[in-house]
């Protein structure tokens, strides 16, 4: 493997300088098809331009930066070898949360450019639209439009201001009409590599600079309505209430013991709860929660959920209320191939980085990539576990270490 | 006694009659303040001068309907016997709820005169303002008016719509900045007798057509926040987590359980929770929520904060996350004197009608003006045990024995 150095003051000046783009007192501001998001996309453009790639945007609003391999007057063109993430941020968010992953890809052929290497694969880098999903409640549309799974929910999206995925996507140069077009043939991929910071506190806590990602955990997500009796809190007795509240509550501690004490499945969250009427003098008549579990086991996730709908049966017999849980989403863990598993840990070694083994908690453009072509995610640690919000931070050591270990990636894939 | 019958065609008319006048498809609507709740005293109003009395408005907005007693001319006069309820209500409440105290009172009145009975004492009928509290938030504002004991807060208090209650006290005759003059002596008043519906199941579970209460529980409400660590739902492992959800519903089913199976005092509910960011893939970092108990003991209550203050400490220390409880209210238990009690119950066996005694575990204008003078309370059965809601009922039987009960309990009054 020919050794290549990428510029780690390049790599975290230009991560800065995208940092800037729709930063205010609360955090990032780089929702998906804002302002803030069309300037940070025309910033990372200019960044493509200046690396030596031709950039076009594809009818998903994509962003696609491509250089050609030096194979192309050989014989037919290589598959190409894709690197990307997303610049989009979830409202008040942090700095490096897809941004280091987009910057750090520009930065590989950009080193690779000064050192004059010319890989024998095309390299693409992309920038996926709406990764967040903020807004549309659709999330991964990019990555989703290019792996050609776009469902009926997607084409019909409105944005929670009332406008339709239709009308924005021309904001940022997409076109729903033409979406199909996005979508990408496996032939024309060799393999996709990403870089992303953890956003949980696994690496920082052991003292891991790197992470190889073994899969990305499928996440199961129920609505739970318990419906009980509105009753005066004076008046009625204990015996004689049909009470939400309490229902509600001993669902939430049994998600908690599915996933802690008794270990079903990797973690799981109530994470939203409504109450009506929601007054201090009114026995809650109904309780709405959002429950989630994740796990890289598509079984773990089915035994959680037979546990949820035992508690929630038991729960609603002994306090006479009716509860539904109705599944909502079920996104399947995608598993990441124990030969891309071994090319980043090869990448690591190759840059003298210690590294460990671990599932990706949220998910990644990366899970949907791997529906067209094999996919490798390489973490990064984050400074106390924290992301989607303005202290979420990763050492520009780290962050220099982690494109390192993709252009390492890159190269070794390059080689077969 | 002399026997004087209660007129029941005259009552439920009435009381059906009121409970036409601001209602809607979700319920009564007979909000303080607002236009139903003038137009339902207008014919209040109306009911009392048919009855023969003179009908003024005090400084608090008091109705206060007076006839005078025949003793009038020899010598000084008696104190006043003094009947009442309110006619507000709840948004989307019931019928019965107040107004059967109000129309009983008046029917009481309506049956003296009819009979040609004239009582020693003067009789008054008053129509409390604002009970429920509803938009200021400051409940029996009417009844402490008279009883003296409006606190700062009401002074300055302003509707959720951002009106001041000095704005508003003139919409139905009162004038806030003569709030003294509608205080009353108690040399001025005998006794106070308040019919009203029960709220709850106990009576019409028992078959008990009256009530007699016992005394009005105290009410201790509390104000716990829960402040955790709002992380990533998908990233951050179970034994990592500071999450406030399950840290609330550790709270929750102690509260149930201090009231339930501990029986430290009679109830105790959570109403609300507030959870934030509340969205369903973050750990709530946040969590609010309304706590409240009742007993007609005093010690209980002090007993059952000290096992919540407890609790949160236990819960703060296992889950790592910070919690404050705050008290807001502390309501007092009044106790109903054993003569009160004994006239009551006199005059339901007067009355033929079987009794049992009970606390009351909703508030009422009797507990402020048992401040000045000895009061009374008989219920009657609320079906279901359902109030505060459209489907409040109680029968047009229970309506006539609850307003025969008061009639006698004001003869009974009225001889001593």
């Amino acid at each position: 493997m020919p050794s290549v150095a990428i510029n780690s003051t390049r790599l975290n000046d230009n991560l800065a300088a995208l940092g800037q783009i729709g930063q205010d007192e609360f955090g990032m501001q780089r929702v998906a098809f804002s302002q803030f998001d069309v300037a940070g996309r025309d910033y990372v453009m200019e960044l493509m331009q200046a690396a030596g790639m031709s950039v076009r945007i594809d009818a998903g609003g994509n962003v696609i930066g491509r250089k050609e391999g030096d194979s192309s007057g050989n014989g037919p063109t290589l598959p190409a070898i894709m690197l990307g993430s997303h610049t989009d941020t979830v409202p008040s968010g942090g700095q490096y949360d897809g941004a280091l992953g987009v910057i750090a890809a520009i930065e590989v052929v950009q080193a690779l450019a000064d050192a004059d290497h010319a890989t024998r694969h095309p390299l693409e880098v992309v920038v996926f639209t709406n990764e967040e999903g903020t807004g549309f409640h659709r999330w991964l549309l990019g990555s989703r439009a290019i792996a050609g799974l776009w469902e009926a929910e997607d084409f019909a999206a409105v944005h929670d201001d009332g406008a339709t995925l239709t009308s924005r996507l021309p904001d940022i140069g997409g076109n729903i009409s033409r979406i199909a077009e996005a979508r990408r043939r496996p032939d024309e991929l060799a393999c996709y590599l990403e870089l992303h910071i953890e956003q949980g506190p696994t690496l920082h806590r052991g003292g891991y600079p790197i992470g190889i990602v073994t899969g990305i955990t499928g996440r199961s997500v129920y609505h739970v309505d318990i419906v009980g009796e509105a009753n005066h809190a004076g008046t009625t007795p204990m015996a004689l209430r049909r009470d939400a509240m309490s229902s509600a509550a001993q669902i939430a501690l049994a998600v908690r013991r599915i996933a802690g004490a008794m270990e079903v499945c990797r973690v799981g969250t109530v994470g939203s709860m409504d109450v009506h009427p929601n007054a201090g003098n009114v026995i809650p008549g109904r309780v709405q929660m959002g429950v989630e579990f994740r796990d890289e086991r598509m079984e773990s996730l089915a035994a959680a959920e037979v546990e949820l709908r035992r508690t929630a049966e038991e729960v609603a017999h002994a306090e006479n209320v009716a509860i539904a849980v109705t599944a909502q989403r079920n996104t399947p863990a995608v598993p990441i191939s124990a030969n891309m598993q071994q090319l980043a840990a090869d990448a690591a070694e190759a840059s003298g980085l210690a590294h460990v083994s671990l599932p990706s908690g949220a998910g990644h453009d990366a899970q949907a990539i791997a529906a067209i072509t094999p996919a490798a995610m390489i973490f990064v640690p984050s400074v106390g576990g924290i992301s989607h919000a303005p202290a979420e931070y990763t050492t520009p050591q780290d962050c220099a270490n982690g494109a390192q270990v993709l252009l390492n990636a890159l190269l070794l894939a390059d080689q077969r």
